[in-house]
């Protein structure tokens, strides 16, 4: 074969699949995410996607952890992992896994421009992002008919731009007057991001609930208002990764009945 | 048996699971919501439910269509379809399938409110949202370090519930000042959408796509400015449904490079 002659053959690119892993309940990976995770040879993940899903893969499979704790300080945080791109321009196909879906806080905006600078062919599957599985687990609607015409995703980062009056311009600039607001990360700039709402003309009394580590076994809620949810949040001690949903859509919360054995004595037919 | 002798005997409910079909893949189902329909033995479906998501259900399952043509003038359209009900009450499970989430514009809001009224247990699985198929498809990632901190998801239906200054009115008090729109079933009044954009503040020149049939074979894609798009729309004879998208992410779209046989030769290790 000519290549063993002379060392040299063309090498087909891999292609990488940047992947949305959902929001964290292995159940909630769509069906192609999880046929190509369960037939990955590479799978590049961030620290968020569970143990549950990143199991999904072979156990033969090269698992590059990506996450910015796994960077360290060894490359900008917004850069694409080298390996992927090694990887690819090896031949190989890369199952690039996110948290939630690549283009929801994802930064696959940024990846995606750079594979293609790098020649990589990419294909983008979409995920339940955290708003979504959130909202479902804790049964609040984010749209209603009667009280929100829509959603808006925000992170609680526009707060972190800068501060003060700076980082509340940023914020209020990225929300609506009305309608329903999920912030991604909401735990950690909580009362700031409340106070910026109030000051941005939202009533205190809004209605607020913070979702801790939607649809996981140890999910939680807190329920209250944009005044008391920070220091609900405190007393839960609650952990990160939270949501925070503001908007008269957390009062349509709706609990479903349960699912009893002593329903009503009815007519069998 | 008791219940032979009289014709009595306790009945346990059904549970209504109310799940989110996605943008019309089925391999966008998740593996919860392809379980669920593979095994449902009464199936409640949305008329943007693609035939192929549906026939993922049994052969034998009772197929109930509720969307709006089905359900005509007989009741209201904000009411859950009374089968439902009164299937669960019979004791049979029943798969409420929507198209996307049911959170997202599905109306799961006031669904579950009548089932929670009806003594009727309920759990909801989150689906991806057309706005995540649709930028997913089309390579336009809708939230961006550099351009957009946050996504708003709307009903162009918003611009619809008055005319003129009211309706625009209704829609901007909806949409935050920066960061990305996406606008729902957005063919029907898109002149009057981009020009409520432009009145309240919006340049002509911001980037818009327009994404038709997201995520199925016959999906198209038309890119211009909130000047440009609705002429372009008109021109390209698109089809609903079609999700509109409004801002500087819609110039971050990236195509793939092609999966190329032919890419440089390079040296085999």
């Amino acid at each position: 074969m000519s290549s063993r002659v002379d060392g040299v053959r063309p090498i087909r690119r891999g292609k990488v699949w940047l992947v949305g892993a959902g929001p964290g309940d292995p159940e909630l990976l769509t069906m192609r995410a999880h046929r190509l995770l369960a037939s990955a040879s590479v799978v590049a993940y961030d620290e968020l996607v569970p143990p549950e899903v990143l199991a999904i893969a072979p156990a033969s499979a090269e698992r590059i952890p990506v996450g910015r704790r796994a960077r360290g300080c060894r490359h900008h945080e917004a850069r694409i992992h080298p390996l992927i791109v090694e990887r690819a321009l090896e031949g190989k196909d890369v199952v690039r896994l996110k948290g939630g879906d690549p283009f929801v806080f994802g930064r696959g905006g940024e990846e995606i421009e750079e594979l293609a600078a790098a020649r990589v062919p990419f294909e983008v599957v979409p995920g339940i992002s955290a708003a979504l599985g959130a909202a479902a687990a804790a049964a609040i609607p984010l749209t209603h008919r009667e009280c929100a015409a829509g959603v808006t995703l925000v992170t609680a980062h526009a707060a972190q731009a800068g501060d003060g009056v700076e980082a509340e311009d940023d914020l209020l600039a990225s929300i609506p007057r009305e309608g329903t607001l999920v912030f991604y990360m909401g735990l950690g700039r909580l009362e700031e991001t409340c106070a910026a709402l109030v000051a941005g003309g939202r009533s205190p009394e809004t209605p607020a609930a913070l979702v801790s580590k939607a649809t996981l076994p140890d999910e939680r809620l807190v329920v209250g208002t944009v005044a008391t949810i920070a220091a609900r949040a405190r007393e839960a001690d609650l952990e990160a990764p939270a949501l925070l949903v503001v908007g008269e859509v957390v009062a349509r919360r709706v609990e479903s009945p349960a699912l009893a054995e002593d329903a009503p004595t009815r007519v069998a037919r």
